[in-house]
Formats: structure tokens, C-alpha cells, sequence
């Protein structure tokens, strides 16, 4: 049967791929990618047919691959962080889906065996770099309103801020996109403190890796680019500082035991 | 410097580590844990001083593990999943944070080098297994009112439905608790129609793994125990059909593109 891996490598540095993510590269012969994420990948996929497309192209990929795959080649669809988490996972479904409603016509598609292969998503690397902000309930929301409507943004973010959700904004910021990070920040405020901290993470485990963490109010769409990820804390999240280590963690409470 | 790694080892198949977290575990000599998790390890866990501590003793771990680490030994804290999501990395900074601020009495705590390893949480693992409801804005809400006072949860719940969220209760039951999850259900009823569909993922990579899509509607704790991860979809979510393939995703709208 014809084989299609939609595999997640993580955030950048190979050490933080599954071992199942690694022998699923290493079994195609051909990878579908934006060409960054090959580079990481380096000599892993040196020897295979390398179909670079670029942002933006996240359907012509998707169908790439599904052809690639339906005419027998072993072949793996390449995300950054987690494919099923803001990637390309998601992309493959909605074209299977409109064939099986009749609404392409690509039947050879139906027997491509899919494996979704999961990664490390940004803001799991980001958290673990600065300590535990995700310990608590969390949500993560796109900034991007290329798919979705802002007003449907918007209203996410409300709800977030009434719930207390820690939160991960995934898509902060892009060149042609700034005003929205500043936006969901104002809106956070109506229901959370100024000092409420917020990790910065761009670029975590690659060379030019930075982490920082700031308030609320001092969060700024000037300090961030699509490299970025953003995760505010919850009302209870701490920055703690222990000599030049810098942490944040948001607790689930197990102190209030002592 | 004495060293203290806070390891997530993933959802419970060896290959669903990443190479960060086996490197970090093998540098160790000593390794805190439930019984459980050491046993997922087998071979890579052999040669090491085990520190096993029951459920429900998440303080003591995080102590002894402090401890040790403080005296010179390089330890591993192990947590299944991502140890910085509903794991034991946020009790580690609980507790250094409490020694910051004076209430502990082990400033040899502060010396110790601490490092976080993110693994594949449970909600990543179920969501690749059955497609990618992970693929649109989520959140994730642990039912456990433990530490969590059961208004606050049941407030998050209804901010979650009134946001459309995608959303993945961890510990959802177990033997003790179990009115929770169709309370949970019931709330999200008023918000969503009983068709939208459910992940039931239990003991994922695990040998007796099993993933079932239900609707809402059908949802009850009675068929979930503590090993099992349920993700609800938001109203796009979709779960379709092939064959005798089974699949749910929640669609980013590429397709409308088209």
C-alpha cells in the first residue's frame, strides 16, 4: 500500500525529534517541505527527491504529497514543531475529505495509508526553555486572520482572558501582520494585570535563540516576528529570578498542600 | 554544578521520545518517578538508583529530586508526556520558588542546575493517531478538582464552549471521580451540537492502545478511566470515513480556498 507520513520534527535542533519521526524520514524517497525545514533536517534527508514549495502554498503541498504517495513513492510531508498542531496535518484531511465527498477527482488517494507522526510544538520548547508555563489549563490561538475571521480571533481572546486560560499565540506577527498581537495584548488586559508575565521565545533550540520574558504591558508586536512565539501567563503565573536564571511557571496549586 | 533534569518520556512507546530526553536520562545516576513510568523505560532506565514514589506523593518527588540533585547526583524527574504539561516540572518551580521566598529551608536548592525536557503529551499522541483535532485553536483543561476548585474548572468549560475551542480534558476520571466528565459534557452541550465529534484515546502507543470516535452526545464517563485523553472537537471538527479507516480533524479552512 502506497504510504504518506505527515511528520512533525520539532522545533529546529534534531535532538528534540522522535525516534519515530526519524525513521519515518528515513524510510521515504521523497519529502515535501518548505525548504527551511529540510535545511534543519540536514544530512537526514540528503539522498531523497526534495519538493520544496513555499508559504503559502500549504494546499499545492498537501495534494504534492498525496499524489507523490498515490503513485507508490514512500513519501513524508514535512512540518516544523508539532504537523498536527497549526501545520500541514490538517491540510491532508481537508483534501481527502473533499474526495470523499465527490469533490475532486482523485480516487487513487483513498488508498494512501496516512501516519501522522507528532512533534515538539513551539510552545512546548519554548516553556521548557524558561521553565513551566504551560503547567496549568491552556489554550493557543493563531493571530493570523489569512483563514480566520478577526472577529472570531477576538472573541477567542475574550474568552481566554474571562476563563484565565494561560495562552499561546501561535502566528504573532509576520511583516504585513502586526497590529493584532498589540490588539489580543490590549484585550488580555481588560481581564489581567499589567505584570502578568509573558515568555518570548523565537527561534528555541536554534542558533540564534532567544527567551525572554516580560509583563503584559510592556508586550509589544515591535519585539516579535514570525519566528516568535508568544505564551502569556494565567492570574497565578510567577516569574521567579534565582541569581541570573530568569523562570516562569504557572502552578497547579500542589504548594497550597504544604 | 549538581543537575537536575525534568524529563517528559512521551505518551509510552520508546520511539516517541525524543533523542534530548534519552541523551538527558542516560547522564543520570539517579531517577525519581512513578513505578509505572520506569517501567516504560526497561532497558534505558537499567543500572540507575530508582527512586520510586506512589501517586499522589508529587511534593516528595519533587523534594527528593531537589535533594538529590543538590548533593551532587546528576537526577532524572521523570514525568509520562510532557512534564511541563499537568506534570511534575511546574512542582519543581513551586518549590524553588518557595525556597526564594524563604519558606523552604534548602538553599543548596538554589545551586542546582535545573533543565526542562518537553516530551509528546497525550493530547498530541491521540490527535496523530485518529488525524489532527488538534489542527484549529485549542485548549486543554484538567478535570482533576484536587487542586483546581471545581466553579473555576466549570467556569473554563463554559469559556471554552462559548469560544468554540477545541479542547482535551486530561484526567478526565478515575476511580474516585467520574460525575466530572459528563458534567463537563452536558456543559458543552449548550453550546455545541450532540454530533460533534469525540476523541476517546486510551493508553496511546501503549500495547493495549485503543482510539474510538463518539459523538458528544454519547460521551460518558463510564467508558474512560485515568489512562484515557478525550478531545472534543470544536462545530467544524469533522470525522470521516474511508474505507474502514476512521478519521477526525478540525480544518484550518484551506480548503475554502479552493
Amino acid at each position: 500500500m502506497s504510504k504518506l507520513y505527515a511528520i512533525g520534527i520539532g522545533p529546529g535542533d534534531r535532538r528534540w525529534m522522535t525516534a519515530k519521526a526519524i525513521e519515518a524520514i528515513e524510510s521515504c524517497s521523497d519529502l515535501v517541505a518548505y525548504g527551511l525545514y529540510l535545511d534543519l533536517l540536514g544530512k537526514l534527508c540528503h539522498g531523497k527527491q526534495h519538493h520544496v514549495l513555499p508559504l503559502g502554498e500549504e494546499i499545492a503541498r498537501a495534494r504534492l504529497a498525496l499524489d507523490l504517495a498515490a503513485a507508490g513513492k514512500t513519501t513524508g510531508l514535512i512540518s516544523s514543531g508539532d504537523i498536527g498542531i497549526y501545520g500541514m496535518a490538517t491540510v491532508v484531511f481537508e483534501l481527502l475529505d473533499r474526495q470523499l465527498q465527490g469533490e475532486e477527482a482523485h480516487p487513487e488517494w483513498l488508498d494512501v495509508d496516512i501516519e501522522v507522526v507528532p512533534g515538539i510544538s513551539a510552545m512546548q520548547a519554548g516553556a521548557s526553555g524558561a521553565g513551566a508555563i504551560l503547567g496549568h489549563d491552556f489554550c493557543t490561538i493563531s493571530l493570523s486572520d489569512l483563514l480566520t475571521p478577526w472577529d472570531t480571533i477576538e472573541k477567542r481572546i475574550h474568552c481566554i482572558g474571562a476563563g484565565d486560560f494561560v495562552v499561546s499565540f501561535y502566528n504573532p506577527a509576520s511583516k504585513k501582520r502586526h497590529w493584532q498581537l498589540n490588539r489580543a495584548r490590549d484585550i488580555l488586559l481588560e481581564y489581567r494585570a499589567p505584570s502578568t508575565p509573558v515568555l518570548i521565545a523565537r527561534q528555541v533550540t536554534r542558533e540564534d535563540e532567544k527567551l525572554n520574558i516580560v509583563c503584559l504591558g510592556d508586550l509589544d508586536a515591535k519585539d516579535v516576528d514570525m519566528f516568535t512565539l508568544i505564551s502569556v501567563g494565567n492570574s497565578e503565573s510567577r516569574h521567579i529570578v534565582n541569581g541570573q536564571q530568569h523562570w516562569v511557571y504557572s502552578p497547579r496549586g500542589y504548594s497550597k498542600q504544604i
